[in-house]
């Protein structure tokens, strides 16, 4: 049961896969309290969200009207914050109404362009409201990334692997290229070479980033979503892995992002930000 | 020390690092005995090859005539066993010899091409003498690609993995290449796609040989010399790994060579043969 | 859509876990037919068993009559075989039933006590009926056990990790002390000490058998299920790997003891029997 | 070859194996100069340290006088720094003795108390002398554990393991211990239970802090010294790993305090200070 001064909760995209996980870890949370719960699919209006997400009744049914759930929150629970859990051609338009009544977006929708961003960073600062753009809830891969860029100052040699099922079109991830791309920020050159290499099998070493890091991807049923970078140095290797088995993994990022985004008054991008 | 029945092995290039590896093995073997070393090295002639070896005296001067050496040895101590570890160029000849004196050779040299081996088994079968030809001395390896060859009869998925410190050179490793022929000689193609796969960058996923066996090198100082074999279904992996990290690992296969050897009439090639 | 010639299979249990999970994989057999779903529960009754198993209609209501099932199946579509994932206080009498009807069973229902698989098998036998007692389908760990056990017969090093869940109450878990078992059949000792051991923080090394193999279990949320068995030489290790993440991964091994337990004319006990 | 302005470097004890290292090391930096090596084996005197490690004539002799030799290099090249990898009996004077001539020693040998690196830090401060005792060279060692303390804010779940060769006697490792300890310096406690957990056969669990980590100890032939650090939580696990296989992997830790003890007035306890 959350207490007199729970922060309370709107989620927006309940019904969906991410939406629903997000409902039950709110409800789980001590300092929170879901307030209401928005989804535009017509087969669930007016169903019970806890039940929906399987977490038990929770009195809070799916309504389909985002400004009014928001306006009525507000009104009977104080402002709440909004989590965005929904699709990327209305994620635009939910966060603008979200700053416009003062409710603080927590946004895991991705699909938002650049300019879009950018449009909705000066909005929250004229309105001087926190917001929160995350493309990856997974604390444990910004750890990762962060511990990849540490060691990066140290070790001059790295690749990169990830593994996912073999239901996932392209390679690299796009986390790995993200991997990547932030230990090339430091702007030195990888894995400079010791012999003259060569491939009697094209592709046997994998691709290739113009800094000289190497990513690998492997693609097998039974694999879920895997990344692993691999430092190397004489007679010594030091190895970041992270795997993801369910999406329950996302959450505690979620939580996190509600408690930090309260004394924003801006808009960040990326959970980096808030650890 | 090795009893009244104890193996005579000569050791042809004791000197060298494979050499003196077996050297010790044998020293240490309390079935065999090491009744001779040769090597051509100018420098080491004379030197006790125990004290070269580092496992202390062995009363065993380094001389360079081998055929001088495996006469005497088998006047004084029975016919031996001769473990070759050489030179290309000198293998074809001491194999030859060794079969022409009845001695059975144990062949860790690599260089021979298809017809010098079709040939040395000719001759070792007319003169009825056992031969063994190794490419590969690690247990270790053997075992896991016929664990290999007996997974692929019920996974229809499966990548390689192979790691080695950036001296090597070339990628795959030829190890990693056997292995895909002889999950290839059931005759089955592997990793049918379930979508249509993009390399957003070229090289990512790999090589792949004509029946769909991913292949990935990895190379990094502070690696030394690993493969993994992969497999998945849904639900599932099943991962066969070996890492070597010192050329003792290949003795016991070497002494198990040793002992097999002696029953034999005719040449085998291949470890997996003997086990 | 199955042949005319398909294996007519009944599942006993269908409403459950893993029954329903059977129906999916029955269903996509092409060689296979299902024909029958029994279940007790009696909120089940009368529904569609593939809707219920989310692989669409199936036109097989479930019933709670196994013995009317049997029969019925029978008549109309031939002997079928009898897949059983129930309860440990019916299975005994599950088996009873369909044997008598000459209906080949395939027990993944864990709970039969020695002497009730004994008597079982004597009842199969009288009857020349086949029958399948499988305490594990997953092909994946017969084949990692079975490659340990060959590779056992080289090493003398070994020891057993196994990581679950933080969720399961006891460790080791059953498949490592099996693991463990059959390891110890070869009659040999294992892991002979180099050095005087000393634990200056109690069980650090891990539990230890009577034949020196030594496991240890890890528990954590985030992990599922997965077993490694770790050989050592000097240089050289060889480690086998079991990851499962979805009880899909059975399905294989349930596919396969129906094809296998087709001819057969007594009782196995294992699906390393069949393989 | 060595600039006008590099570091004069003296290496004591460096006739041993980590001495050698060094030496090997410090001929390759390009900012430093090797001016003295100082070991007291009476058969290795006036040999050519460069010849003895293995990286050419280097035409600096093998001396047993340190003080002799730190005056001598401090009079023709500057004030060097001294690096120490002697004996546990020695090296409180070694370090006494460099600090009195000015000299900064970095110091991996081991074996100093509590008080007597108290005292030495007394000294050093007086003198306005930097000095380093650094138990651990390793840097990826450094890193893992600073990746640890920060990944221990976010997650309650971790088990240790470490992995070593089965000559080694005690076990945990001293660095998985010291892990442990870093992690418990949070305050939080770990681990906390789901279930009632129960060991059916002793010690299957490892062994556990006060704070309720878990260290497991795998000692096998073949392993040389790895550890691992695992996070769990749900759906997600965040692994680190080091693995050494040279002690070559120390060097870019040596080479790194040389170059960070120059500016130092004080006496500095640990590499993680300088990174």
């Amino acid at each position: 049961m959350a207490s007199q001064a729970a922060i309370p909760v709107v989620v927006n995209g309940a019904g969906g896969k991410m939406g629903r996980e997000v409902v039950k870890a709110v409800a789980a949370a001590d300092d929170m309290s879901l307030v209401a719960a928005v989804d535009r699919s017509p087969d669930l209006q007016g169903q019970d969200i806890g039940e929906l997400a399987g977490c038990g009744e929770l009195e809070v049914p799916i309504v389909n009207d985002l400004q009014a759930a928001l306006v009525l929150s507000t009104q009977e629970r104080g402002t709440p914050v909004m989590v965005d859990f929904t699709h990327p051609d209305s994620v635009y338009d939910n966060v603008r109404t979200a700053i416009a009544y003062g409710v603080r977006p927590v946004v895991g929708t991705t699909g938002l362009s650049a300019e879009e961003i950018q449009d909705l960073a000066e909005f929250a600062d004229k309105a001087s409201t926190g917001a929160a753009i995350i493309p990856n809830f997974s604390i444990g891969m910004v750890l990762l990334q962060q511990a990849a860029v540490r060691a990066s100052q140290y070790f001059d040699h790295v690749e990169i692997l990830e593994l996912h099922h073999n239901q996932k079109a392209d390679a690299p991830s796009g986390t790995a290229i993200q991997t990547a791309q932030l230990l090339a920020e430091l702007g030195k050159s990888y894995n400079p070479a010791r012999v003259n290499e060569t491939e009697k099998m094209p592709g046997a070493r994998g691709t290739c980033t113009s800094e000289g890091i190497r990513i690998h991807s492997i693609r097998l049923p039974g694999l879920i979503a895997h990344q692993e970078v691999i430092f190397g140095a004489p007679g010594e290797l030091y190895t970041l892995r992270h795997d993801t088995s369910d999406r329950a993994c996302y959450m505690p990022g979620v939580l996190l992002t509600i408690r930090k985004v309260l004394p924003l008054k801006s808009l960040v991008y990326g959970l980096e930000k808030l650890l």
